[in-house]
């Protein structure tokens, strides 16, 4: 499918068939298509954990305000991050690339990471939510639906997960096939609104 | 373009053609890509702010290492959120929906962000992320390329594009003509580091 299409055509799915399943293969394609997401410095930090077991499926949604999607999915994707990859042996992320390179790029991660917690966080959340974006898409290309989701209990779902204390989670990509027609967007911006030029306007609007 | 070829080939640009430019029409359709990306409850929050005044690249630059696709690249697109939008109208967000449905989803909003900043915070790092892929993946399907950074002085980008202080600023997605060959992949990690089933491993490995 072509990406623009693909792109106008994604819209959260509340109704998956339960029944559905995604052949293993093309659920690797899509996970590939989200491990391709940039990351600053090419950390790769994103961590990409399928829930398959039917009882974990439920104990999320239980901690998921009862969405269906969470079991329903052909796919459940919890979309992780080691907010702490980029110092983990950092010179692995350049390991294709000369010594000298190597070490410019491990000196710049240094610098900017360290000692720096929010900016850590941040990127975390930037760089999973490219990665989430890829997994829709790719999704959609292969003839799928998806629902990209953050209403649920963080803490709970990390138990669950066995999240490490130095991970986040950012969201959930539930996939599958949806049995519902989507709806008319329910109040799209003026472009006025979310595209601006050069400038935000001055406090007296000029 | 079909979307896993643009997901697959999609690289950061870093030697940008600076004599290029994107015809008005098909930047319009990547904004588009970009304002389609999810968000949350439907917030929209998302803020692309494009730079096309020479001076203000130029000073952008300065304040971004100097890096050159800054100033070459034949768009710059500032990614930034509205991170008080959830609290700006938010009926508004549903005003094609039935009176009840908007209720539902104010109280919801509410709910969801009232007092909560980190949370207010992640979630627009998040949705800036979902936003600045499409960017990307709709130029890579026009032919263009792309560049992600977010290696600058936020304060000082923020002061020369005006934004306002409830407003928080993600990233850039610099795009124009790519005039270098990509090189081979850095040090892609492998599946199993990046690819979890169901948990993570115990403390123990298992």
């Amino acid at each position: 499918m072509n990406v623009l299409e693909a792109i106008q055509t994604r819209r959260a799915a509340k109704a998956f068939d339960p029944h559905h399943r995604i052949p293993e293969a093309q659920l690797r394609e899509i996970l590939r298509a989200g491990a391709l997401a940039p990351t600053a410095f090419n950390i790769q930090h994103n961590r990409l954990l399928v829930v398959e077991d039917p009882e974990k499926r439920r104990a999320l949604r239980e901690v998921s305000w009862n969405q269906p999607q969470v079991t329903d999915a052909s796919a459940l994707i919890v979309v992780c991050a080691d907010v702490q990859a980029w110092q983990k042996n950092p010179a692995r992320y350049w390991r294709n690339t000369p010594e000298e390179v190597q070490k410019t790029l491990v000196g710049a991660i240094q610098t900017y990471y360290t000692g720096r917690t929010q900016a850590q966080r941040d990127e975390a959340l930037r760089s999973t939510g490219m990665a989430a974006m890829n997994l829709m898409l790719a999704a959609k290309s292969l003839g799928y639906d998806s629902c990209p989701m953050d209403g649920f209990d963080f803490e709970a779902v990390a138990e669950i997960i066995r999240l490490p204390e130095d991970h986040l989670i950012s969201m959930f990509v539930a996939i599958g096939r949806n049995t519902e027609a989507p709806k008319p967007r329910s109040g799209p911006l003026e472009d006025h609104e979310s595209v601006l030029i050069d400038a935000f306007p001055r406090d007296d609007g000029n």
